[in-house]
This record gives structure tokens, sequence and C-alpha cells, in this order.
């Protein structure tokens, strides 16, 4: 039945998915509104355009079409850097010597390093053509920055970039590639909005964090003449655009007769993991396959496995909606040690929900443990991933490990998501042995959470 | 006739090359023999042996045979990350809006980010093979470093690595990303061998060089048990290795029916441009095509196009066997404002032969319109290029340009060797507005090659 397996498999150009597919649609429990942050009522598609373009806000609210068209002007930017190679991690498993299958899907093929030029294009794309002047956005890590700041770039959109202080400073190359890319880049608290100075005020010499960075770019968003705000995450029509990532990988499983019994993805807001997994849950939804599905999350920023779902701010201003999703409180800043990406309180309404349902587990790791599993991978594999990406690798490893033991030939697929050529910092830290771990207590987490919203 | 060609050729596994192939065994006039330092008698592989592995040091003087096979252990390695995609850049073309079609061949899809891990794996296998414990070498940009650093990580095989001074202390991610991969990485010159003592006594504070770096490794080489000496450019070998860009190619292109009118890349030692040409160059040769070759140098470096054909030292210390090539003298240093790689005094033996006989053409381009053609392609083509292969970007560029003058619609193809994520130093600079050109004197390079060694 089964084909030979390559290293790597591309699917074809003509093999490219035409259209995105919606989880929503085949979920029986639909995740919760967003609610306006002033009334508490459930956004409409006119007051989400007041922040996003129109389309977007569509789809965001879009929970009946199971799949949505994929513009042409989206599927030829798509071929510059898809498909993406879902790769059998032969040198991995024998080096670990299991009797496992491992698959990972590699995103970290193109400029960005990462899956999120997936929907960098895609928002880009909508703005551009309601004939907007540009985007605003904030970015922590960088990738979601750069991947925006390449599909500006493109399609000749302005494109101006909050960038967390702290990684404005200590990632300067980051900052780099978004000017290279023509990005107006500011770091954030800044003196240039209202609510930058009030944070500033407030906390002089602060580093800054993504919930104050988002306020900052939706505020410059909405008080600009035709711009909107975009964001890399969380959102619905996030995760609906990075649906791309799985429907190619169900494809090349497919094609050569791969069943994955469980796929791992890192969960930070959660669009990775829920493009990778979408077209596969929506078989299970529908009652055609089932898998394991398995969040992998920083124990330092713990949302579904120690947070609580309930409605909460997205950001620190408190001006974006209301959504109900697994948050550790908007207030939550994971410790200062922590290394990678994934440092959001919240997660994705959708994942919140599949999670709540008890469709997916989930499960957290400290990061010298992740880091450990990510210069494993790199020295076997080649490639070097980022530390966000290396969440998925550790429970990767550690379920090919339990093969081991027990003889099952499980096949487990996990995304990779991206490189971590701008993450060497971290790297040299865990080279160095200066890495360490941190779990917040009970007593942070509750402190955290005493501050949700009262709906 | 031809297949409608998709942004991205990707051949199938089972069309990669099995054979590398060795351009010297079809040509008329072979590279002149390397010669021993001492007597200026040409160099015995028994000699060379001293200094690489026994297989390389036969494949180094091996000018008779056209095709060597591939040992099955490296093919599976070069699974791991080729075949490597031939683009076409349709995105280039539009925004030029030039009749000409352009096609690149992208080899920046690996950690190492560059072309070298096609000999590094091959050098590091032979070292395993015949038993050693590890392997020596220097790196100067730092892609040579981190490519053979994952070759022997893959081989569990020692890597020590001599780095430039300067490159050690302004490239610090790329020092870690070789410590990731295991290698021992030492700022050359060093107090570690006697080379680099005499060298540091001499000029005490000096930031190294290449030479310097190749002399230190050859000596920890040729006196530690069990440790060879690999380069990941300007030899013959590594020519042959490297020929796996251009069968690629050439099987992509036949595939397709795509017939290029010229074929362009970046030289500094010549490993990219020779490899990506040979088998094109092989059929030129044999009368069975035509193609114009372009070799694309620096301006501030400008060994094909300024320096001169003769024996000349490889390296400072001069302990390495003399080459006849195209060089500027031993003793050139760039001037310190050149941002990219391609710092290399001389030439391939091969490419320099090639050259002297009036089978390819060489021209030299200012560092500042290299990154603006580099921004250019990166804002189109969505890969932010390395400052060494967009050399090869502007000359396209400028061909693609030509073309739309004369309406030509001439089939340009280039090699993108890697990409520039350790690069943005000089980005930045030039993002800054802050970097110029730098053209060395008549004076200067004959200054330099007044110190040719006599034979």
């Amino acid at each position: 039945m089964s084909k030979e397996i390559p290293y790597k498999i591309y699917l074809e150009e003509s093999e490219l998915p035409k259209q995105w597919y919606n989880v929503r649609a085949d979920m029986k429990n639909k995740p919760a509104p967003l609610l306006n942050p002033a009334t508490h009522e459930p956004m409409t598609v006119e007051e989400l355009s007041q922040v996003f373009c129109r389309e977007l806000a569509e789809q965001e609210l879009n929970d009946k079409d199971p799949y949505i068209d994929i513009p042409q002007e989206i599927l030829d930017f798509y071929k510059m850097y898809r498909p993406a190679p879902l790769v059998r991690a032969y040198c991995l498993e024998k080096a670990l010597d299991t009797p496992a299958k491992i698959y990972y899907k590699f995103e970290g093929n193109n400029t960005s390093g990462s899956h999120k030029l997936n929907s960098a294009i895609a928002q880009a794309y909508y703005a551009k053509k309601q004939g907007l002047k540009g985007v605003t956005t904030e970015t922590g890590a960088g990738q979601w920055g750069t991947a925006l700041s390449m599909a500006c770039a493109y399609l000749e959109l302005d494109c101006k970039v909050f960038m967390v202080k702290v990684s404005y400073e200590q990632k300067p190359f980051r900052r780099e590639v978004m000017r290279t890319y023509g990005a107006d880049v500011t770091p954030s608290p800044s003196t240039t909005t209202k609510v930058g100075r009030e944070i500033l005020e407030k906390f002089p010499g602060t580093t800054g964090s993504l919930g104050c960075a988002i306020s900052e770019a939706v505020e410059v968003a909405v008080n600009t003449e035709g711009y909107r705000y975009v964001l890399g995450s969380v959102l619905s029509q996030v995760l609906l655009h990075q649906s791309v990532i799985g429907l190619e990988t169900m494809a090349a499983c497919d094609k050569y007769g791969i069943k994955p019994d469980m796929i791992i993805g890192c969960a930070g807001g959660g669009s990775n993991l829920g493009g990778l997994i979408s077209p596969f849950m929506g078989r299970k939804l529908r009652g055609e396959a089932d898998y394991e599905f398995i969040a992998v999350e920083p124990a330092s920023c713990p949302s579904l496995t120690r947070g609580k779902y309930a409605y909460d701010f997205c950001d620190t201003g408190m001006v974006c909606p209301l959504q109900k999703m697994y948050t550790l409180g908007s207030g939550f800043i994971p410790s200062a040690n922590h290394a990678g990406g994934l440092r959001y309180h919240g997660m994705s309404g959708i994942v919140s929900q599949l999670y709540d349902d008890g469709l997916m587990t989930a499960r957290s790791v400290e990061q010298t443990s992740v880091f450990r599993a990510a210069e494993q991978f790199a020295r076997v594999e080649g490639i070097l991933p980022a530390p966000e990406s290396s969440h998925a690798i550790r429970v990767a490893i550690d379920e090919a490990m339990k093969c081991k033991e027990t003889g099952e030939e499980k096949t487990i697929l996990f995304g990779l998501t991206g490189t971590g050529y701008f993450d060497m910092v971290a790297y040299q830290k865990f080279n160095d042995g200066q890495m360490s771990d941190y779990i917040p207590t009970d007593e942070e987490i509750a402190r955290s959470l005493a501050n949700l919203p009262k709906l």
C-alpha cells in the first residue's frame, strides 16, 4: 500500500491547497464570541472592522464555512516558499534507536524563518485589497514582525512594527531584517502613543511586554487614516490561514499512506499548533479518523496546563476585544530567564475550546530540557531549531523513547515551526551551562488570575 | 516542448546525482600541478596525504576520471537537505519588467546557510572512513566552519575550527552555532600554535586573516595524531564535491527544457562558481552546447580581474602547497570596510585555468551596489541573501536590465549560494547609509604581487 518514504516529501505546486480549512465549522461547541470590552456584548463585523480589515473581520467571526478560498495573489506568494517539506526524521530515529516513525513539517524554509508568513501575507493582502495605506503590529521575539515586513514589502504596503523594547535592544539583527524589508520599527513602550506614554510614566525604565506593544499598535491603527491592525497569533483568522500547514501535511501523509498516531505542536498563542492540527481535528470531529493531539507549552508560561478558561483581556491597555480562552491573566509576565518565545498569557479561543472539550491534551516542559532536545535534533537532523519549535521536539523525542521501551511502532508527527538563527544568545547561555528553569508558583498564577475582568 | 515552469523546481530524491563530475577530465589545458613549497616539485599523493585524507589527496590530483561515485553515506546526508530548489524568479522578473527569464539555484536551505555543506560532509566522511579522530580547518565569515561542524556532529568526528579573530569577536552567533554542533572554536591567531605565536609576536593586536588561520589549522593537523586538515574552497576536490550543485541544476533544466544563455556565480575561492558551472562547462568543452559564464568578484578583492596568473602561496605561513592561480599575492588583505566574504587573495586553479583559456569571463562589482541588489531581491523574492551571493544577484539584475533595453529574452541563471542571517551588521551599515566602497589602487596590488614566490 504505502510507497517508500523519501527523506523529504515535497508536494507538487499543483497539489498545494487552494482553500483554507475552518475547523470551527466542524466543532460542535464553537469558541465563545469575542466581546466588546466596553459593553460586554458580542463584537459585530462592523465593530471589528474599525480595527481589522473588513474581510478579516468577517473571517474572524465566520464559524460556519468549512472552506474558504485562498485568493490567487496569496497562492502566488505561497509558491515562493511553499510547499514546505514534510520530513521523515530517519537520522533522529536512528540516533534514538526507536521503533517509532518520526515526521516533522518544517516551516522554517523562508526568510522570516517561521510559519508566521502564512498569515502575514494573507492579512497584508486583504489590507491592500481594501485600499489601505499600511498596517501596524507588535512583535516580541521578532518572527511575526519579520514575516509581516516581508509580506508588506512584497505588496508595497507600509508596515509599522512595535517591538518589545527588550527584544529591540537584545535582538538588533531581527530589527535589521525588518528594516531591510522596509518596515518602520519602534521600541515599545514608546512616546509615540498615549498608552505608551502612560505606561512609561507609571513604570519608567520598563523593558516592555507583548500586551503593551499590542495596545500601542492598535492605538496607532485606529487613529491613523488608511491603517488597520494585524496580529500574528491567537485570532481565529490566523488559525484559518495557518491551516495551510495542516492541509499540506495531510495531503503529503495521504499521498504516502502515512497515518500519524500523535500530532504534536508547540503552543504560545496557538497559531502553529492550530494550523497544523486543524484538518486532522476535522477528521476526528467528523468521526473519520482518530489522532492524539498534544500541545506543548513552556513550564514558565503554562496557560493550558495551569491557566483558567475564562474571558480575559488580550492586551495590557485593555483596548482589544475580550476573548474566552485559557489564560494566566493579562498581567502575567513570564520570568525573564525564559529564553524562547511562547510568552503570551492566553491561548487561541479555538485551541482553548478543543482542549476544554477533551479533544486534545497539553503538557508543559522546562527550558533546559527543551534546549537539550534542540541540540540533539540539530546535530542529527541538520536543522538548528527555534526555541519555540524545540518544545515540540522535546515531547516528540520523549514519546519516541517511550516507544523504545514498549516496542510500539507509533507514527509521531510534529510541527517544526522555525529556525533559531536569531536565538543564538539563548543557545550561548545553554552552551555555557548558564541556563536555568523557572516554574511560576501557584500563588503567582492566582495573583494574576485575580485580575480577570468581571463580566 | 517545454513544460510549464513552477516557481520552484525540486528534483525527486531518485533524480539526485549519484556521481560528482570532475571537469578537469574534459579540460584540454589542465590546471597546473600543486608544487611542494620546499622543493618546487609537483606534490604526490603521498605528500598530500600528510595534510589531507588519503582519498581526498587522490581526488585532488585526479584530472582523468570525469565521474566519481558519491558514497552512499554522503548520498544519505545529501538527502537531508538536497535536492536544492532551482527557482524561477518570477517576482524579480516582474519587478524589473524585463523580458529575460531569471533562474537561481538556491543553496541556502540548510542550517549552515550555504553550499559549503556539500563539500564539508564529503571531507568529513573520508576522514571518518580513514579512521581519523578529527579534522582541523579555518573559517572567516563562518559559513565553512558552520558547515564542517554540522558534518562532524553527524559523523561524530572532532572538529577544531580556527576562526579569524575579527570574525570571532564580531560574529559571536556564528561561533555559537558551531559550538552548538560541538565544534572547538579558537580565535586566530592564537597562542596554541607556533605560527600563531610568531604572528602575534610580529603583529601584536592583529585581528587575523584567513591565510593565518589556514596556517594554524594545518600546523595542528600535521602535528596531532589522527587529525587531518580540510579546506572549504579553492581546492580541486572541493569543486568536485560542489559539482552536485551544477549537476542538479542541469538535470532540472533538462527536465523542464530550460536553456540558460548565461550562468553567473560569485567568486571568492571559486567553490560555488566552479561547482555550479562545471557540468555546463563540460558540455561546452565537449562542443555539445555553449553558455556564457560570468564570475563576479568584489571590486575590493579582484583576483581574476586585476590579479596575476602565477604560482603563489595559499596561506600566510607558507606551509601549504604552491598553486598556480589568479592571485593578488598572499599578503593582500582586502580593505576592512569590505563587509562580505569573498576576501581570499587567490582563486581555484580550475577556475583560473578556464578563465585564462577564455572559456569564461569575470567582472568586479562594488559593495554598495551589491547591497542595493540584495535589498531589491529580498523584497521581491522573499529570501535574505548572503552578501557573497548578492554579487551574482547584482550582475543578474544588470544583465536582465540590458535585456529590457534590447528586448532580448535571454535566460539568465545564477547561483544563490546562501542566506544573510549572520550578516546583519553589514545590512545595518547599508540600511543606515554608512557603507562605502573601496577599490585597491594599482600600486597596492603591485606591491602585494611583488612578493610572489620565485620559482
